[in-house]
């Protein structure tokens, strides 16, 4: 749901608030999504058109209750504009409120030199070295077939996820109403209780409320004649009664029954009475069933990490590795899926071992290991790293245990490798702005900082790694896919202290070691073609429009 | 947070509902959580002991500003009790206000049979033939070690879940704000516009308003002298004006700050002016970032759907799926995971054949399986299974196109095995009703319904599926598991119109076969340990108490 995009030019307009939206919503709709050139438009004021502006705008208002409101797509005035109560005010007063001269304005919706809000015009300037627009990975000539898919597909998306969500829902002034503004859930199918309804209104000869639910049934626990409650197990319950003390007894006692088994649902129930109406949400939503793991009575590091690596290709760093751990953590799992052309024989009690069709791919394989860990935590490791004394592996376990972090990563010798990634939502898709660095120091850790991405040694919760996954589509280099495909879900974080080493790089001395790894490299690379999967898979996958 | 356990046991004391509370608090705290008894509890009427309990009640009320409160295991009338206005009220009309008779309370609150609210004590009867007491895995001896573990990381999950969620937060009537009572968001460390806060309260010389934020700071881009407005970019936000015009210009510009970089949080903003105080949540919360599948121009059931299978000891049967699967899809990429000793070798370019550590387990393969999968949809089969003219793939890929539902389940020759988990919470942990048969039917397929549970032949959004997985902890006999980690997170139908063979159940001829058969079944059997195992697993990783 979008406010109408009048007055979206009214940003510019910094002492005319009131008057210009609707003007432009007639005059200069082009301007709406172009707040860029607005800032500098013309300054004409025109109170002769308020009259007309007000009463649009109180039908609207009355006409829907709530006012049709997004954050993710409109311009920030739009957005005020529509909420201001349409009550004619003097023309000079106007004058007087004024927003932030536009600096301050920007400055406080940019971050890392990105200005987002209100812009969102998710216009990427792709012109930086990491700047790309995804849209280009296809052919013109394929777009728009491409297009209709990926909007099918993203629309099947929110239907499941229950998006976009519905607008804010905003409370009147001085209604004689009690009621829960927040957190009246019931799971799917299920009755609760409401609290807090009660009604302190002016004496009345007979008092007549009425509640109405859309995605449920309301009842009530009181004990009252058919007389007074009408409606018991239906979407409306009509109240009425002389004594106020017995309404209000009624309403402390409303149940809401949930009648849709879809999840994650909002339902908006409202309360009325003559001209006052209230309206609160009830959110529909199943507890989060807990996968917990057990550490075991002694905690062992054992019992809670497991190790996992990828090979392909280069038995030999996989066995100095392997090495190099045990010197280090003689008893851990290690967890190795290989899609080389022949299996290898690891002698090795604590070292699990899978095979895979050749060549199946860099994330196929990652994902293959990740989810045969049964351990709290996993610590992922390139099959050419090399342990050593300053790969403290209870460090960063330490860092899961005490913090709210999903991921914690170390640094690769000196390779801190943190990368920050900003979304701007928007209406084809979002930009993505990646930038190098961090968002500020881990509560409790001071030598840890909280980002986006970090390098390819980090341990996670198992559980939460498994659930972003990594995407078996991907099958040569990838990395920062999987941060992006964790947005939202993944909590990171990087403590450099904690390193790892890395193999030499140079060529094997033995021919046949040799001539695999040359092989290998045929693979490794990054093709074009590659390069094009991924930014086609961003743009069809993610629904984002470019990065920067 | 729970509401003192006041007038717990008042569900019984129809009449008396304003008056028993406080003394049940002082006198009987046994009966708090033993409603069933309670019901039947003496009538003595108390009035002498109403105004302590009022003053009391005032107390709370004024004191916590939002009542503490919490759906999870607090009997019914405590929590209305502890909601009624701390007024009194003439004695008589008191008697007139009565719930209904606890026939009619239990039914509104007792789904299939089952009566949960507000009974909420979680106490299985472990009678019944499913019924387990899952604690009894467990020697009496390492309980109080395994309950320390159990509750440490139960804390870890809430702490990191943002669980458990803030109490109902109520308004009170007639209050002079207009403000946004759902629906604003922000992601973490990000900056968003508060709709609809106005001040339509009684005229005054001047105006003080202030809000407040405890998770983040609050600012306005009203351009405004610091005498009218301090603590800009701060927790608390100031406003001071004469002029009710310009207050309110303010309000309608006032932003939010989010300051913390964990997800999931909702912070309570406070709009304060003399004695009226608003509260309203701002959910802090990243967007779900889109997982979506190229169904490809064509729209071939190939791109949209994968065939998974786990398989051990037995690669006839395997084999004679896999010609059977072929018969009615001969292009459908097939996931093979193979935990036996011996690979096999496998003459079909769509078989992705993949070998796992000997006997690695049950789950642990099918975790595999779906770890490789690249299409948008996965359909789980066991490996004696046969395709027949009845297995339509197509009809079960159009149920989950057209609804939300995650998973939707066939039939394995006749056994449709539909069954229901009806979820009761309690403190020290959940108590699980398993049900067989189904919800209702799904919205647009009257043949098919919405059940919690279904056979192993099923069609699943492979995100979905991948996010909740099959934990590699279970090695043999699993089934139900599964549906009980995805509980509130898989939305699961059952087609029973869409039918798959079963392979003859008949000892192999080949001796070879045989002997591996015979192996097989030796893997296979439940033993005591494995059903001890899966009890032990449900009450720690789980946190359920027990089944019924």
């Amino acid at each position: 749901m979008r406010v109408p995009r009048a007055g979206a030019a009214g940003f510019g307009q910094l002492g005319e608030v009131r008057l210009r939206p609707f003007r432009s919503f007639r005059k200069r709709p082009k301007k709406i999504r172009d707040f860029g050139k607005s800032v500098f438009g013309s300054r004409r004021t025109t109170s002769s058109s308020r009259f007309p502006w007000l009463l649009k705008l109180s039908v609207l208002i009355a006409g829907l209750g709530i006012v049709l409101f997004t954050f993710r797509s409109v311009p920030l005035l739009a957005q005020f504009n529509s909420l201001i109560p349409g009550l004619p005010r003097p023309a000079p007063a106007i004058q007087m409120l004024r927003l932030l001269p536009e600096e301050r304005l920007r400055n406080l919706f940019t971050y890392n030199g990105i200005w987002l809000f209100p812009k969102n015009q998710c216009k990427c300037e792709v012109t930086k070295p990491q700047g790309y627009d995804f849209q280009s990975a296809y052919d013109q000539s394929d777009l728009p077939a491409v297009n209709a898919r990926r909007q099918a597909e993203f629309e099947h998306f929110q239907r499941r996820e229950g998006l976009p969500r519905p607008p804010p829902l905003l409370a009147q002034p001085n209604l004689p109403f009690g009621y829960p503004v927040h957190g009246v859930e019931v799971m799917p199918l299920h009755t609760v209780p409401i609290p807090g309804l009660q009604f302190e209104g002016p004496e009345a000869p007979t008092y007549e409320v009425t509640l109405t639910a859309s995605l449920g049934t309301l009842n009530t626990l009181a004990d009252v004649p058919d007389s007074v409650v009408q409606g018991r197990g239906q979407k409306q319950l009509n109240i009425s009664t002389s004594s106020r003390e017995l309404l209000n007894f009624i309403l402390q006692h409303v149940t809401y029954t949930s009648t849709v088994y879809q999840n994650h649902r909002v339902d908006v129930v409202s309360l009325e009475s003559k001209s006052s109406v209230a309206k609160f949400p009830v959110t529909i939503r199943y507890p989060v069933i807990p996968k917990l793991y057990d550490p075991g009575p002694e905690r062992k590091l054992r019992d809670l990490v497991t190790i996992a690596t990828k090979t392909f290709l280069r038995p030999h760093k996989l066995m100095t590795l392997l090495q190099s751990i045990r010197e280090y953590y003689p008893d851990l799992t290690v967890i190795v899926a290989d899609d080389s052309k022949e299996p290898l024989k690891i002698n090795d009690n604590h070292v699990e071992y899978y095979t895979m069709p050749f060549g199946k791919g860099w994330f196929a394989g990652r994902n293959l290991a990740i989810s045969q860990v049964t351990t709290k935590y996993v610590l992922w490791v390139d099959d050419d790293f090399l342990f050593n004394s300053k790969t403290k592996i209870e460090v960063l376990v330490d860092v899961l245990e005490k913090t709210e972090l999903d991921v914690v990563g170390g640094s690769v010798l000196g390779n801190v490798f943190q990368f920050k990634l900003l979304l701007e939502q928007g209406e084809n898709g979002d930009c993505l702005h990646r930038r190098s660095g961090f968002f500020g120091p881990v509560d409790g850790f001071p030598s840890c900082v909280v980002t986006s991405g970090v390098v390819n040694f980090f341990l996670a919760h198992t559980e939460r790694l498994q659930r972003v996954g990594f995407d078996p589509r991907l099958q040569r280099v990838a990395h920062a896919e999987f941060f992006i495909d964790g947005l939202g879900s993944l909590l990171v974080g990087s403590c450099p202290q904690v390193i790892v080493g890395h193999q030499s790089r140079a060529p094997a001395a033995d021919q046949e070691l040799a001539s695999l790894e040359k092989m290998y490299s045929t693979y490794r690379a990054n093709t074009k073609a590659q390069v094009q999967f991924k930014l086609a898979l961003h743009y069809f996958k993610n629904h984002l429009q470019c990065s920067t």
